[in-house]
């Protein structure tokens, strides 16, 4: 091989905002397949580049979806917490809290399955501490939101990092078993599940 | 290789309970590993018989892993079905259902996550007709017990299935976070969520 084709052959792809595009490609056929039977080999096809294009970007496939992971919490920080920003009342927060992170999963839905469902195993053993930091933040977002309830006689709640656990699983597991083509939206069905859980903690 | 030999290969393992043994094995794996990364020569050498002998109760992994998820389903609708059976309130009843959904998982967990966090990618794509039917026993398990409370006025809930889903999302997604370890057991958690739910369910 000459130094030439060597150079062209190892030269960053032509495609437009390229990891964005690949990161999609990579979250798409993992939230179908599974990271373990995803090869960056099926990544570099889906978007039409080379493997060793894709290695401009990739190293490896870890590192392609530690970056999916990411995105994912850090975008969906972003999603929660202007909703929760636009609001005043400590209720209504809750509830925009919860719509938000639907609206984020029926809008981003192989992202979202990707980073959650993608790697089967005891997948928190795997994270990054980059990742365990932004896992942690995004739950903190719905702690202090609870905190700040509780604080000022909104609702009342017993248990509050048990409970926004609850409240995440709840939302989470909707990547299950959510099809967009039922009658409710994923928000809507947020909303819903805010209706019930604010007029239980209005109790003691 | 003498036919002597070759039959003393092929012979069943003289393990008790083998089948049990062996799913539990390949459980304890699939927990941890994931599914795609766990091979049949991995559980053999768990069991601590040859790929031979795990042969005679498994032709396949796939084989294996169905058993296991399908076991996991049957055994939690048994453990669900005898916890509503003890009561007779519609609420106790709502209560028992959650409280005992979290023994099952804390009893035993890693069947548990296996069987619904072992698979990565679409997990239901891969569902067998048998187990679409196990998993759909289970969640009409508390859709009646809803149904029948609404019934008999014990309680208000305006989309039954949504809900469900809802109430199973936060007592599945635990095994995502809850450690053996933390103050509160299973069972103590899924209580709370039901005391909450219940409060919730008061109102129209």
């Amino acid at each position: 091989m000459t130094k030439k084709n060597r150079s062209r052959l190892g030269r960053p792809p032509t495609i437009k905002d390229p990891v964005r595009t690949i990161c999609d490609a990579a979250a798409s056929l993992i939230a179908e397949k599974g990271y373990d039977t995803t090869s960056l080999q099926d990544v570099a096809n889906a978007v039409g580049v080379t493997k060793a294009g894709l290695y401009h970007y990739f190293p490896t496939k870890q590192a392609l979806f530690e970056t999916i992971v990411l995105d994912t919490l850090e975008e969906l920080y972003r999603y929660a917490s202007a909703a929760i920003a636009a609001e005043t009342d400590h209720r209504a927060k809750l509830t925009s809290f919860m719509s938000a992170h639907a609206a984020y999963f029926s809008e981003h839905g192989e992202r979202y399955r990707a980073s959650f469902f993608g790697r089967s195993g005891d997948e928190l053993a795997n994270y990054t501490p980059q990742q365990v930091a932004a896992r942690k933040a995004y739950t903190r977002l719905l702690e202090e939101l609870l905190e700040n309830g509780v604080r000022d006689n909104a609702f009342v709640v017993s248990d509050i990092p048990t409970f926004a656990r609850g409240i995440l699983g709840m939302l989470n597991w909707m990547a299950r078993w959510y099809r967009a083509d039922g009658p409710q939206t994923a928000p809507q069905i947020a909303e819903s599940y805010a209706k019930t859980i604010l007029a239980g903690l209005s109790k003691d």
